[in-house]
């Protein structure tokens, strides 16, 4: 950036004038150090490679069409973006894998760049504006130069979504092709490879069946918990009864019913298996069971920032399933509803894939259908009060090599 | 993009499927064609040069340091789109430059061109806060490795301001030493190119010059408006003067006084020269009246896409500036306000940088001091009524080859 | 907003320092004069009232809770936009009724004026991540009070849709009944009329049905286009019939059957009109013509203006689509996806109406399935080359009151 | 929000078909009970105040001028906004004044709150972009008749500022005059009052004080920092003066003896206070130490959440820095920069607002200055390792009232 000060030759160097200036503004001084050895900024930044890798098909062709330097520039750096999404996810898996994150400590990590990841989704979606400056008629002036090529092709996307947890089984077809067969066979081991990792939802998962409280011979949350709810509906259902008969005790009763029966299903650990299987639940029962509770929790300290993970995963599904509803819309506008790549409708592929299929973390959001008022949460003991944070594998030093980069 | 069916093989193909989808939603058919020969998407967008361009100095140094991934990418982000606005702005001065916007057909393209950089320019200041997830802790863990690499080394951005019209004249120094220094040879002969070319600004005032309806012989926009404005003047201090004596009266007369020293001063040739001897003005007294003249009858037809022209323009002053605030802000949270590269405090640097000396088409801001009542605007003659649009260089051709690109 | 010193005494006044200043910055002097008779700002926009408009219906049960205010707080902020994008829009459409906009100088107004229900509705996108602050746990601690208040019964923004152009046969049904039913009977009144009154999308069908250059017995577009794509694709099918024969060869005639399918379509009145019928197109034949003859010749200076107009109407149309999406998303979080008002699924209706059937102007992106080579479209004749700006109703007066609010 | 489902008759009937629906999604059926008694949404969000508060002064002058219930509805909106912020900002402070704080259950919901403010901040700033869309010359149609209002006059922006700590000592003077001078008497004494009350500067300082860890009979941080840094400091003496003798050498010697000063004066407490008076710092010395302590063990799970809130903190700061300058770049499109209210120019004192003497948490950003290497932050004793989470205050019930701030 435009004199940007950041790259200090030291940190030394970069307080010197300290002293000098803390009362007043001096005048600046001092000798650039620029010319003296040492990385600079275009080097370091590789902007030789980045920038001529702006090829037009047009220009090949002999005929430059101006607004294809606009569609290569705006998907290159979608794709930059993605892989700096694919760097934060990594590094986060990494923590949940090497077990890292049973030293709390590096929660405010995982934290941070989860949100990270959301920070740019949403850069993501803002950068459809600028693509959007193209109409419909520029860019059919170059889109035939550029067959067959497709966004249907961008392997980080497609890492990047089995890497968060889109399941094979989940997707929509697309020409009755498997997504992978679009892919060279190197990409495709990649992509391979990444389907069988365990993917971020896997690793929450993990994470959230070790919830403390859990525990059926500790705290037991879970039978608190289900004892309460039917005690509580069953008092419900005592102060309608008292009623005098109306329209009104009526459909009281009837709502009750429904949501009691919503409650046996919560607890039902079979009926839990069967969303599973048809892919309409994606957690296992316990890690649900564990995200409930951080959700009651939520204000214990020990809960704080697993609950603000919570927030951050259910803020990925959202963007990204935004981000496909911004690509939608923006396809419609360039090639209309009818149109597609090699004979269907990319239109109508694209919009089968705003859907909660592909919402990783519906379980979460799915969540709010079991709140139940505070007073039937189970009372802590204030003796044990709080689930105290464990540091499990600290050694002696602080700035130990545990940084998991 | 996933699954962007943005690519066709063909127009025609695109829309093989009309007419059996018109109706009603077919199941997507088709066979998908990305393996029969063409350009695949990660070559169109030489993805495997742009992916292989983060090479961290932490890495180097044997101590990979999460965050300067993020640092990189965020940068190679800037300097992308800093290309395409240098695009943009390449083929809007190049239109100028060769005459073609006297074909009034051409200004879609200018207009449509500055609105692109326009919300490029907004792009950049929302990616600031995906920087910023990065805190000055972070930061501090590698940018000891970076030095003396600096943003006041990013040629691209030295060029974007050339080319717009900031003025040599107008740069705050930095550690006493000229902008160009921080460059290598070939840069150097770059930006001293860049400098002598016309700029932005320079091609915009000749366009202003134009303008149609200053012709002293003709319309005489300036002598009629001078006539008017005095006249209406005239008249307020009589409306003043028939006031009982109160201290309203005298505070009103002495508010027409100043009034009328400003509009003495708008016509004055010499001082305009004087201001423009200082910086304060940019723009020649000509350029300055078309300017003033487009905003005055910016309904009429002829005037409704140049007015649009002259608010992108301040668009782009603006947000350019913002820009620079953002910088500022970022840099204070990164290193605090008493650091910098090389010995002085690149924070108080930036800071004189977000100043109207920065701000090419001040002039445009600026106007709006001179603004008068509707009814002191001179009537257009209705028989002569609008400045029609003239199609200067019409071939037979519509489909001539005089796209600028 | 702070220190904003917009509301001037008087042009005069808001000068009066303007020589002393100009080549120095003197320090600021002179004398306050807000105590000094006149409008003050909190009376100005009536902030007794809009402050004192947030009760918490959760105070008024004795039990405050912290999130209720944002909730208000929110909405109130949106039906606040929603009432100036009815302003807005009421004045756009005065305009079009009143046949101001046949003087072609009301068209920069039309194009400002929808371009800032545009800017109004990213607003309102943006708007969704501050009520996002507030989590599903929050919002169950109050929801309960509301009931059965539903923003299903938001007057104004049914107004909107209507005035729009949302046909009443398009809307989705939620719980069986009429949209209608959810108002008061003077509310569906006010519906009952905006239904009647001329949507926008009518009144931009009249006035593309007049688009110059359409007349049969004058430039003719429709007919002349219609040869030259029949030629085009005649040329097209002899220079496929040339290539040897191979599985290319016969893709390529295949394609160029459907692709003609799709334009004899294009050229078939009775085939709009079923599916006008149908609800999948929604302009007047005619008036299908006039847009993709803008399309065509936008870069004419008659057409730049008209053209930005259709691009800001998609604009328009897709913003309301992902606003709608957006509440969808929020919906999700907050309720989970099975809950609702009065015993249905909010989100899966809520979900039903981001569809196409609420797409307005969906002709308008459908075009781009009938774009052709440059070479096809119909050249003009350089003689009468332009389609000139015509001044109807112009006056003596420039500053005629015919400004239309 | 149209359709929106959010207001729940009960919870229990929110969820009534939950069984259902669960493994299909059956067609939409119940009845809508809006009708059944309740509030309907467009008197609990009190939309006849609300909406009958658009009143132009144009129009009571006889002359409706289009934009000016653009630049109402904006400033409502506006205003609107700040009440939000007022709402959160209250609750904070009174968290802290009551000591919920030292109870850390209720650092979430500090820290959620502070985010908020952060969120519709960063709303305010894309809010600039909607009044933008009115230009100067529509402003100047009618802004005479708003004379002498001024947003100089607007309460709850500067109820604001004291709130979060704006000294009065820090402001800059308009007109020579108090700010507290534009204001109505019973608004001079709130004003008054809030900046008698404690800011949230103060309760943040007087928490930072107390971080666990600072006691000098304890873990004695300030001690054990100074010990380390002047060793390290010592040992990088010794390093470079074992290098040959060069330039370089003599250079690096400089800049530690400048890194020196900088670390003395760090311990310097008599530095510290002389800064506090003359407004460099706001901080007391002891809280500083507590923030730069959270800063040096910010992964330690008990400083985590109050990382995020210094973070947050910093955010507030700069948005409303940022917020501020738009403000400007807004004011000087609107009336140039040499107009003003009242006979001074508002744009420039708008301007030298914009500055680091509004930045309430300064402190906090220039802690970067003092950052050192991972190595001599002091370690913690694996033993004691934490500082665990303590639960001052807790009740036998998790339930308990304390929530409803």
């Amino acid at each position: 950036m435009s004199g940007c000060p950041f790259f200090q030759r030291k940190q030394l160097e970069a307080n010197k004038q300290q002293m000098k200036e803390d009362e007043e503004d001096v005048a600046q001084s001092g000798i650039n150090k620029a010319s003296k050895g040492g990385i600079v900024y275009g080097d370091y930044l590789q902007l030789d490679k980045i920038m001529s890798s702006q090829l037009l098909q047009s220009t090949l062709k002999g005929d430059t069409i101006h607004d294809e330097h606009l569609f290569i520039v705006t998907h290159q750096a979608y794709e930059l973006w993605f892989k700096q999404i694919l760097w934060e996810l990594d590094s986060v898996r990494e923590i949940f894998i090497s077990g890292h994150v049973r030293d709390e400590r590096n929660m405010l990590k995982v934290n941070t760049r989860i949100h990270r990841i959301v920070m740019i989704f949403r850069l993501l979606g803002d950068q459809f504006a600028v693509l959007e400056t193209m109409t419909a008629l520029d860019f059919f002036d170059f889109r035939e130069y550029l067959a067959p090529a497709s966004g249907f092709q961008s392997l980080q996307f497609r890492l990047l979504e089995n890497k968060i947890g889109v399941p094979d089984s989940q997707r929509v077809p697309y020409n009755r092709r498997h997504y992978r067969d679009s892919f060279r066979s190197e990409e495709t081991e990649q992509l391979l490879h990444s389907e069988k990792e365990p993917s971020l939802l896997k690793l929450v998962e993990k994470w959230l069946e070790r919830t403390p409280g859990l525990e059926q011979d500790g705290f037991d949350f879970w039978g608190k918990l289900q004892t309460n709810i039917f005690e509580g509906l069953r008092r419900e259902r005592e102060t309608i009864e008292q009623r005098p008969d109306s329209e009104m005790k009526e459909e009281m009763g009837a709502d009750l019913n429904k949501q009691k029966e919503i409650f046996v299903s919560l607890f039902d650990e079979n009926r839990h298996k069967h969303l599973q299987s048809i892919g309409q639940r994606r957690l296992s029962y316990k890690a649900l069971q564990g995200a409930l509770m951080i959700y009651f929790y939520r204000e214990e300290p020990r809960f704080q920032v697993p609950f603000q993970l919570l927030t951050s995963l259910m803020d990925i599904d959202t963007l990204m399933t935004k981000w496909r509803y911004n690509h939608v819309c923006m396809v419609h506008r360039m090639i209309g509803s009818k149109a597609g790549t090699g004979g269907s409708s990319g239109y109508h592929y694209l919009r089968s894939t705003v859907s909660d299929r592909y919402k990783v973390f519906v379980d979460l959001f799915n969540l709010a259908t079991f709140l139940v008022p505070r007073a039937w949460v189970p009372k802590l003991n204030p003796n044990e009060h709080a689930f105290l944070y464990i540091a499990e594998c600290c050694d002696s030093s602080y700035c130990s090599s545990d940084d998991s980069d």
